[in-house]
């Protein structure tokens, strides 16, 4: 298996004179595969209907020249100037009713018909005059989709919504049963009366606001699919892909997923973040669920800073190499950079690249060319990923219900979704993401976090689950409306109640952090250690039917309560979770549901320190800027500050 | 007398078989009147002029069967969607244009010729309907009027503005002199020139958004008439009420009060918050004071949490009932909830309800059966309310003014309410609010926190009542400004600088809470007692002309100069306070006010509980989580957390 | 030289009866002159074409009877009603769409040709009929310019903005390039196609952003033009002046100065900043800076409070005075107010006056007549204004570029020109500013705390500056872009580099303020002194190439590096600071940086205390509200709280 290293390639922004002394740098730092043309429509068409291959032709051509492989974009990211000025509609427009500009980057409707018939186009040109260039490995359809524009709130994107919910619904007393209109007067006569969701003088309707969630994400991916027809019809043997930022909201990426023959993510975790491995760690793990066998890159990662953020650290010495070899180690079959020479102008001038604007003679550029060579050694040696032991839950149709305004509490969904990550990547886990319909059965856990919309048959599997011999852990707020948004039949928490063995009498949500009240509730759980204990976010009052009380309450209104339980439900376990426990009860509480599932002696976890098996190796990442010891194997491994030391079975191959 | 015990009934949610439940649970729960049809415009007229009266007749006859009286909505809280896309003219603009979108509710603005012409026709429809039906008991006008739309900044809006302006002062020239618009150029040539106050380069004219204030608290009130009107002239013999939000700023509740035959307000503190008891005490002080003599109800309360606050917090068992017993003992006639059953979809599914989503065996059901069955005994022994000992002004001409910009410092116009209004609850006096036509010679003393905005005719009232024997406090940014906005003629505080004894040199605002400088001054009160106060908000340079230095500021550049003061002011006494003192100070100030008057003879002060006297009858409510013990009538009772015992003269009467 | 004393005049708010008793109480103030008219155009135009100067005759017949001169305006800052009535599309656009509305100030689009067309017209009017009046001393051209709306967004400013565009480029091609538009497919095929910057999706072109910037500043010039050009036209002989607002980011105030008979200032230090006096300081030394030769105006202050802060506090009694002698010793040649008379109505009520609400009975009636007599008495021996022996670089182009967005980090220009302007004004340095083209030779050092966009000459001229003798100090983010916006040619700092003998390898910002990873970072420089010290804002890995490293990073990633390097430079010496140090630091850096070029010995640094040369007189500035003692001319001064003392050689002049 070769791994694939480069970067973003954008020959339009030098002199062609440039490009030479381009792939001279290419070979010098190891890269065997360039993304082009992301940018490039501008170029490519200078006006509506003239394209203007022939200098793409010289760069593709002198790419293969150099033995490098092209990863080449549909160059639909960033229409060009000419294309809202001629159709002004097609710019979209905020929730206040601001239309956006262009001058920046994807200022598209997702649903503008001029954009996407437009789109679609450029899209079949590029793929009918490349598909049989020796130089293409990958075809890569637009750019971050959504990333500036995931929700348009025009008329055109009213009346594509209308067209969506037509299509779901049917008949406009279906979407009334299923919005409850009856509430607050909402009924409507005709679908043709709905609005998008834009500014209202109160809280809108639940469903309607989930509906347009998934009609967003659903009319992007539309976008995606034309542009990927087109590319298909002409190329049809040659793969792919799309690039994915990992956990992003506005787009269900179980979906996407799906449609796409390789997965590919940028990812730009801050460097001054001591939070950054684990959140990095978090998306290479959901990059490889979501590829469930097929291929995953990292198709974007910064050489040093980044420029969109308040302050751009660099990163120090060692760093990108650790955060790249924690991909390698996750499962990435690719290490790519934005961008390969960094810009000279342009909104983007201060975003670092492979080649810094310092050049040759500075500590980066060493850096990318190091990578590159060891990647380029080790590439054949890697096998498959290995997928993970536990499995999280994550639901964007929960994601987008759960923050929502009008709730029982301002609840950030992935903060409950980091905190059993963090927990289990501290016990070093092997973690994957899983969502309601995977197949569970391969996990010895399940935790599911928050499912605050969940189907009958989504309660149904977790109880399946844990009835065939399965821990299954359940946070607050999960079962607690089907997928109308409407109350889960049965009362909260759905057949799923009886599994875990309480049902819910009322909810307590604790107060929003930096609130007068306290924010926390204290816990008590004896027969977890003596140590008291703080739960934040959540509290209610449970009634026990018949689980096992593991910690309660011990201060405020519920003083004294059910907060963790656990039931033996047939061969498994069911857990329940009703505050959101801190870092050490959390870590007990996994300790407990992984007891006697062999996971936790597979695992190393030394503070710091990533230990992550791919196959016949095991990666350990040294992700501080401190030299640390790691047993492991039966030996005293030390790692130097954002050293990496792999080993093949229990000894070590390459440092 | 028979205390109203109820909530919102909205059943259009549900199937018809589930109303036969809600009447048999309701009769359980004790309720004898419900709310219907506040929110059922678009099930009632489902296309403009096609009305469906048949399901609502079988909802009045089902509970008149039952026995439970009905407060009859005109269903105009909330237009059909079917109006905004007719006339999409009658969507309401925020001041920086943004025209807000159904999909919530009260969508509409309030100079909407078809919205006020489609609302009246509806009222008048429902009132021709159901005059006679047996079941009615009170009309409900329209719902929460301004609650989230109090001000359009549309170009119907500009227009009824316009109109206003012109009704008010006939010609330019007379509006061109009211508003100083010599200033900044703002002369018109014709009150046509004149718009509404959207967004603006800088600060506007006051004038003018003092007059768009009481413009758009006119105009709702003329939708109001319109529908009243409509009522009565099909059933004139029956009330009319509409609910209010308490301290709403958006309307000036005195002018609205007149209007009303029951007065009804709608109240959910925030169960975390401590001072909850007290404001609410102060909303259930305000609507007795609005109602002067005619009935009051408690319209809307939650059985448990709300939904629109960052996080809603339940109520702890007993404390639900402890602020219901609160309302009654301030002279409620009926405890109602919104709503009686919890809605399983739409915006407020989370809002807690008489009965709850967790059904009839829950803590929450039980205790609004509870408090249901215990009113249902005690109502008919219940005197009419006691009006208060002492008397707070409240102005809106004073609100709206003091929060606008370009003044001389940033105040929150109900922080001084609120801290005079503490220091009196907190020492158990009976407090009633008063406005500046109001009749004073009943109250032993009259605090006036800020007057800004004061007719001579309000403060010759004010030093009348002084001279007339009266204790009278005035505040700082009192007597301002005229009506006009205009510098008090004569200069600041008027005619009231020679009953208070002093005159103000120059304003010395403190800094804002939160800035770098102090937000308080040191005040040193040697005759009230040896230790150091603060005053925070204000503070000025004095010009002592016969009054007594009370307090003297302490730190700062006014050091030494006076800041607060007393004159004996022919029979009374005039105080006046140049800052806010902090809560010890001020209730040294409020005892020696007191002092001789009987007042705080009469009072029970124990902190957390609250003694109210209602006619024959004495309210204890221990308002905090810990027992109480109250020494009173000779003996010493204790209360429960959240209990409330009740008085009859000096015996127990009620546990 | 006399010094012009008074304020602006706004007899139009007030009775022609009052007019008579403001010139007799002018004359007890001691005023000489009055700014009328800046408000006029409503009462001077009341409808489009129809003049009515009688009034402003009467007012100024009157004026002149008095002996007071008048500053007068062309009575364009405020357009009337009926202007943006008859004429909306005059009114300006923000940056996401809203258009401003009328009833404030200033409500105009820079570009609109109705506004435009109308001013010009109006200042043509008024200087044909007032040209020759006795009472004429100065053109006072609109007023404020840009305070309030300095950028418009509206289709005529894009019209502009384009031909702006077209007149600097020629070319679309031209454009493409300097912008960069190959990156992010910007690319535009017509001028046509190009817009303002508003709201749009991302970050926007760094190019079009600046060009906007120097666009509006340019725009708003072109009205300056327009309005000189009709004044001029009838009235040739007379000074022109309009109102600066100190360090105004909008205007580029180099570019004007040069067009301005007479410079002026408004300026409104906060009485409760402690940072007052150097803030203050600043702004004194910039209008002489700009003014190079030409006379000065402190043509705004206030007498006591403001009404636009969010708390206005009133100036304790001798900070008037203190500050007013500030910009006397900073070379002023007049202190005026605003206003006379305090309103009675309208946006500025609370704005504090000469003659205030509270009258001539008042404190600050007081000290305005006390200094007005003062002023008169000493005017006459004043000589010209002093220049300093220090600059500091202000440049507005580096000044717009290091805000937008997209860049290493979030800096506030300011921050670092008001550091060095605070460690030199505490040492007691005479400052001035200067720009790129100054003549750069009279100074013993220049400071360049931040010049991000350099042209090559500018850098040229540093480093000849340096190699001529000078001591020069470049700070971080420096020499980034050329004028184009472009990557420096030849990489950071350009040909600076050598001069400085460092060069830059990577970027390391500290984060901004109020992040959670420490937001600065820690300094060694043991030559310097013992004492460790600490950097804000920023660092970078720098290469030495010939300098000496004076402090290096003793903290994070850069640990052990240099961050502050000293380098011979021909006769002189250039020194590099990576980061911003600490106020001791950079005190000690001064000192250094200045020794052996006699500016420190001739300096006098009492903490709280200003000791500033106008030829042959000193003035020392108590800027306290204690006394202070202060070593000069070989005695010791007592200074009271507030106090001034003039020293003209070694002998007090004045108290």
């Amino acid at each position: 298996m070769t791994i694939w290293f480069g970067g973003d390639y954008n020959p339009e922004q030098w002199a062609e004179t440039v490009w030479q002394e381009d792939v001279v740098l290419m070979q010098q730092a190891g890269v065997t595969m360039v993304t082009v043309g992301v940018f490039s429509w501008s170029w490519l068409e200078p006006q509506e209907g003239t394209f203007t291959f022939e200098w793409l032709d010289r760069v593709l051509d002198t790419l293969h020249a150099a033995g490098i492989r092209v990863d080449l974009a549909t160059a639909t990211a960033s229409p060009p100037p000419w294309l809202s000025h001629r159709y002004p509609d097609s710019l979209p427009v905020t929730e206040t009713g601001v239309r956006l500009q262009r001058g920046a980057r994807q200022a598209y409707c997702p649903s503008s018909p001029d954009y996407r018939r437009l789109a679609a186009r450029l899209a079949g040109e590029i793929a009918r005059r490349y598909a049989d260039h020796p130089a293409l490995e990958l075809w890569h359809i637009n750019n971050e989709y959504g990333c500036h524009v995931s929700r348009c709130y025009c008329e055109t994107s009213a009346a594509a919504f209308r067209r969506w919910l037509t299509n779901k619904y049917g008949t406009v007393e279906n979407l009334n049963r299923a919005w409850g209109t009856a509430f607050w007067s909402q009924r409507y006569g005709s679908i043709d009366e709905v609005t998008v969701p834009s500014a209202a003088p109160a809280f809108r309707n639940p469903t309607q606001l989930l509906d347009f969630d998934r009609f967003s994400s659903d009319e992007i991916l539309g976008i995606f699919r034309e542009e990927a027809a087109a590319v298909r019809a002409a190329s049809p043997s040659v793969p792919i892909t799309t690039n994915f930022m990992g956990l992003f909201k506005p787009l269900d990426y179980w979906a996407w997923a799906a449609e796409l023959d390789v997965i590919s993510d940028d990812c730009y975790p801050d460097p001054v973040d001591p939070d950054s491995p684990y959140l990095a760690a978090m998306t290479r793990d959901l990059m490889r669920s979501l590829a469930d066998g097929k291929p995953w890159l990292l198709m974007e990662q910064s050489a040093g800073a980044v420029n969109w953020r308040p302050s751009n650290a660099a990163k120090p010495e060692g760093m990108m190499r650790a955060w790249s070899y924690q991909a390698i180690a996750r499962g990435a079959d690719g290490i790519l950079y934005f961008q390969w020479r960094q810009s000279e102008r342009g909104a983007e001038r201060f975003h670092s690249a492979m080649l810094p604007h310092t050049g040759t003679d500075s500590v980066s550029w060493k850096a990318v060319c190091q990578l590159g060579g060891e990647l380029r050694e080790i590439g054949d040696a890697l096998d498959a990923p290995t997928h993970g032991s536990v499995g999280i839950m994550l639901d964007w149709d929960s994601w987008w219900s759960i923050e929502q305004t009008g709730l029982p509490s301002t609840i950030d969904y992935m903060e409950g979704v980091r905190a059993w990550y963090r927990t289990l990547y501290d016990a070093g886990v092997a973690i994957d993401f899983v969502n309601p319909r995977s197949d569970l059965g391969r996990y010895s856990a399940i935790v599911v976090p928050t499912l605050f919309v969940a189907t009958s048959d989504a309660l149904a599997a977790l109880s399946a689950y844990a009835e065939a011999g399965g821990r299954l852990l359940v946070g607050y707020q999960s079962g607690i409306t089907d997928e109308e948004g409407r109350l889960t039949p049965g009362g909260y928490l759905g057949s799923l109640a009886e599994t875990l063995g309480v049902r819910i009498d009322e909810f307590f949500p604790l107060p929003v952090p930096g609130s007068v009240p306290a924010d926390s509730v204290r816990l008590r759980a004896n027969d977890l250690g003596v140590r008291d204990a703080v739960g934040i976010v959540w509290s209610e009052r449970l009634v026990i039917t018949s689980a096992d009380v593991v910690a309660r309450f011990a201060s405020g209104p519920l003083e004294g309560e059910a907060a963790i339980t656990r039931r033996s439900a047939g061969a498994g376990q069911a857990w329940y979770a009703a505050t959101l426990p801190d870092p050490w009860l959390r870590s007990r509480l996994v300790a407990q549901l992984l007891a006697g599932t062999g996971v936790l002696e597979d695992a190393v976890a030394v503070p710091g320190v990533e230990v992550t098996r791919r196959g016949r190796h095991r990666f350990v990442i040294n992700q501080t800027a401190s030299a640390v010891s790691v047993p492991i194997a039966g030996q005293t491994l030390s790692v130097e500050p954002y050293g990496v030391r792999i080993l093949e079975g229990d000894t070590v191959w390459r440092d």
